[in-house]
C-alpha cells in the first residue's frame, strides 16, 4: 500500500518536473469551466440562454486541449460544424414537415439515416480524418439533435440559436484562455522537439558514441556504463518521436503567428528534418548494436583509419550541434557548412586510405569489422548532410 | 472541376476496396442513431425520459467507433464516468447547500475548480491517458453539469437519473450493434495485421529482394521495375505499422472472447512480434538501399558465397511464411523450426567460407560490398530468429 502511494507520488512528481506547464494547463481548464459556469449563476445571462447554458460548460470540457493549436482546431471544428449541422437540421425538419404529420417521423428518420451514414463514411477520407474528424462528428451530432428534437419542440430555431450561441461562448472562452494565459504553442513545441532531437544525436556523436568509439580504447568501456545507458535512452527517444511530431505539425497549422513563427511558417519542413533525424538515429543504433556485440580488434589497418574516423564522428556531431544552434537562433546555418565540409573531407580521406591499403597485408576477419564500422559512419555522415539540406530549405522558406 | 470530382470518386473507391467493412460501419452508425432517436418519437418512452432522451442520440454519435473494442472502451468509460461524476456532483451540491444560499455558488465554484484541475492533471498520467482518458473527460463533464445545474434545478437526482439512463441506453445500443452486426474486432485486425506484415517480409525475402539479390545477376534488374516498387511499398508499410498495432492492442484488451481468441488472449505478445518485424524490415531496407546504390561486383569470392547466401535469404523467407501460416491456423510453429535450422546452417557455412578465404587473393574494394551484404543478411536471419521465439511464446501463452 505504502509502495503504491510512493509510486503514485513519484509518477506525479516526474510529470510535473518533465513539463511544469501541465500544472498550469490543469488550472487553465478549471478556470475556464468555472468562468463559463458563472453564466448559469448570473440572472441576466441565464434569462437569455436558459438551460442551454449548460452546453457552454460541456463545450469547454470537450474542447480545451493542451496546446493552443489543438484547442483552436477543436473549437473551430465544433463552432462551424454546429452552425452547418444546425442549419441542415432545420432544413431537414421543414422538408419533412411538408410530407404531413403522419409521414414526418419516417421521412426524418430516412434523412437522418442517409446523412449519418455518408458523414460517418467521410470520416475515413484521409484528409478529413486528419483535420476535420472532430468537426464531422459534431456535425452529425448537431444535425440529429436539431432534426430529432424538432419533432417535439416547436421553437426549433430558438433551440438552434441557443445551442450555437452557448457553444460559441464555450469555444471563445477556451480559445481566449488557451492563447492568452501562458499559451502552449504546438508550433513552438514542435520546433523545440526537433532541435532537442538534433542535440541528442549531436552529443552522442560528439562524445564518440558515449565514449565507446572503438578507435580509442578496445571495445566497450564498462566503467562508464550509467553514462552510456543515459545516452542510449536519449537517442532512442529520437527514434520514437514520429507520432508526436506529426500531431504537433498538424496542430501548428491552426495556430496564428506567434513569436518568431509567422502564420505561414513551413511546418511541413520540420517533418522532413524529423524523418532525416530518425534515419540518422537508426544508423547510430545499428552501429551501436554492432559495436556492443562484435568489437574486439587491434590491427594495423585500424590505426590507419583511426584518426579520420574520429574526426568524421566528432565533426558530424559538431555539424548537428551548429544546425541545432542556428535553428534556435533562427539564423542561416553557416558554421555548420564548414564542419560538414571537414566531415566530408574525412570521408574522402578514409576512402583513399582503404583504397591504398593492399589487402594482402591483412586477414579478412580482421578487416571485416573495420570496414563495417567505417561504412556505417559514412551512412551517418550522409544523413547529417540530408538534415543540413532540409534545415537550409527551412531557413529559406521561413524568411 | 471534373478532375476534382474524378479524384474524389477514386479516393472513395479506394477506401471501399481497401476495406469494404467501412461501408457496413457507416450503415451501422446510421442504424444506431435512427434506432435511438425513435425513443424520442415513441410516447411511452418519451414520457419517462423527457428531453433528456436527446442524450442517447448524442452518446451514440460520440461513442460508436470503428472496432468493437474501441466502442466498448468508450462506452464503458462513458457509462462508469457518468455514474461516478453524477454521484460526486450530487454530493458536491449537498455539501455546498449546507453553507447557506449566499455562499453556495462560491463554494460550488471552488469545488468545481479544484476537482476539474486535479482531474485534468490526472489525464497526463500515462496509464490513465492510455485507457481511461475519455472516461476522465466525461467525469469532469458530468460532475460540472450536475453540480452547476443543481443550483437551479431542484430535481437534481431526477436529472442525474435521466442522464445516466439515457446514456446507458445509448451505450448499450452502440455496444450491441457493434458486437452483433458484422463486428469489426480490434483483436482480429491486430492478428491479421501482424500476419500480413510477416507475409510481406517473407515474400520479399523469398523472391530474393524482388529479384535483385546480387548473387544472381549483376546489380539491379531494371526490367521488373514495377514489381520491385510494389514490393518496396509493401515492406515500407511494415515499418510504419507501430501506431496502428499499439492502438489495436489497446482496444483488443477491452473485447470479450471471440472466435479463436479467448478473453485473456496475450495481445501484448503481438506487440513484441511487431517490434521484431519492424526491426527485420529496417534491416531489409538498409540492405535494399545499399544494393541500389553500390552493387556492381563480379569476383571469385562472390561465387563462393553465392549459394549459401541465396539459401539464407530464401530459407529466412520460408521460415517467416511458415510462421505466418502457423499463426493463421493457431498451431505450433513446427515446420518453421526446420527452415530456421537450415538458415542457421547457411550462416555457419558462409562464415566458414569467409574464414577459409585468405585475403591475399582479393582486393579490398572488391570484397567490401560482399562482406557488407553478407553481414546484413546475417542480421536479418537474427531478426527472423527473434520473431520465431516471440511466436513460439505466443502459441504457448494462447493455449
Amino acid at each position: 500500500m505504502q509502495a503504491l502511494i510512493l509510486n503514485f507520488v513519484t509518477t506525479i512528481e516526474k510529470l510535473v518536473i518533465d513539463d511544469p506547464r501541465r500544472i498550469v494547463h490543469s488550472f487553465k481548464v478549471a478556470l475556464a469551466i468555472t468562468l463559463v459556469s458563472t453564466v448559469y449563476y448570473l440572472k441576466p445571462l441565464y434569462k437569455d440562454m436558459g438551460d442551454a447554458s449548460l452546453w457552454a460548460v460541456m463545450t469547454v470540457v470537450v474542447v480545451f486541449e493542451y496546446t493552443a493549436g489543438a484547442t483552436l482546431c477543436k473549437g473551430m471544428n465544433r463552432g462551424l460544424a454546429t452552425l452547418l449541422g444546425g442549419a441542415l437540421g432545420i432544413g431537414a425538419k421543414y422538408l419533412a414537415s411538408l410530407s404531413g404529420p403522419k409521414a414526418e417521423p419516417i421521412v426524418l428518420g430516412c434523412i437522418i439515416f442517409l446523412l449519418a451514414a455518408s458523414a460517418t463514411f467521410s470520416r475515413f477520407i484521409p484528409h478529413i480524418k486528419k483535420r476535420y474528424d472532430y468537426g464531422v462528428m459534431i456535425f452529425i451530432l448537431t444535425f440529429s439533435l436539431v432534426a430529432v428534437s424538432g419533432y417535439r419542440v416547436d421553437k426549433i430555431i430558438e433551440l438552434a440559436y441557443q445551442r450555437l450561441s452557448t457553444i460559441i461562448i464555450g469555444c471563445a472562452t477556451c480559445i481566449i484562455i488557451s492563447i492568452c494565459v501562458c499559451p502552449v504553442w504546438a508550433g513552438e513545441d514542435l520546433h523545440n522537439l526537433v532541435v532537442s532531437n538534433l542535440e541528442k544525436l549531436a552529443s552522442f556523436l560528439e562524445a564518440g558514441f558515449g565514449g565507446q568509439i572503438p578507435f580509442e580504447g578496445d571495445g566497450v568501456n564498462s566503467s562508464n556504463e550509467p553514462d552510456k545507458s543515459s545516452c542510449l535512452v536519449a537517442y532512442k527517444s529520437v527514434l520514437n518521436s514520429k507520432a508526436a511530431e506529426e500531431s504537433l505539425a498538424n496542430f501548428a497549422w491552426w495556430e496564428p503567428g506567434h513569436g518568431k513563427f509567422g502564420l505561414y511558417h513551413p511546418w511541413k519542413q520540420y517533418l522532413k528534418i524529423g524523418v532525416a533525424s530518425r534515419q540518422c538515429g537508426s544508423h547510430i543504433e545499428a552501429l551501436n548494436g554492432y559495436l556492443d556485440a562484435n568489437f574486439q580488434i587491434s590491427s594495423e589497418l585500424r590505426k590507419r583509419v583511426e584518426e579520420p574516423c574520429i574526426k568524421m564522428c566528432s565533426e558530424a556531431g559538431t555539424t548537428l550541434k551548429e544546425l541545432a544552434n542556428s535553428m534556435k537562433s533562427f539564423s542561416c546555418p553557416l558554421k555548420s557548412t564548414m564542419h560538414l565540409q571537414t566531415c566530408k573531407e574525412a570521408v574522402d580521406e578514409v576512402n583513399a586510405m582503404l583504397k591504398a591499403s593492399f589487402v594482402g597485408e591483412f586477414d579478412i576477419l580482421e578487416i571485416t569489422p573495420i570496414i563495417r564500422v567505417v561504412s556505417m559512419l559514412i551512412e551517418i555522415v550522409k544523413c547529417v548532410e540530408t538534415i543540413h539540406v532540409a534545415i537550409e530549405e527551412l531557413s529559406e522558406q521561413a524568411h
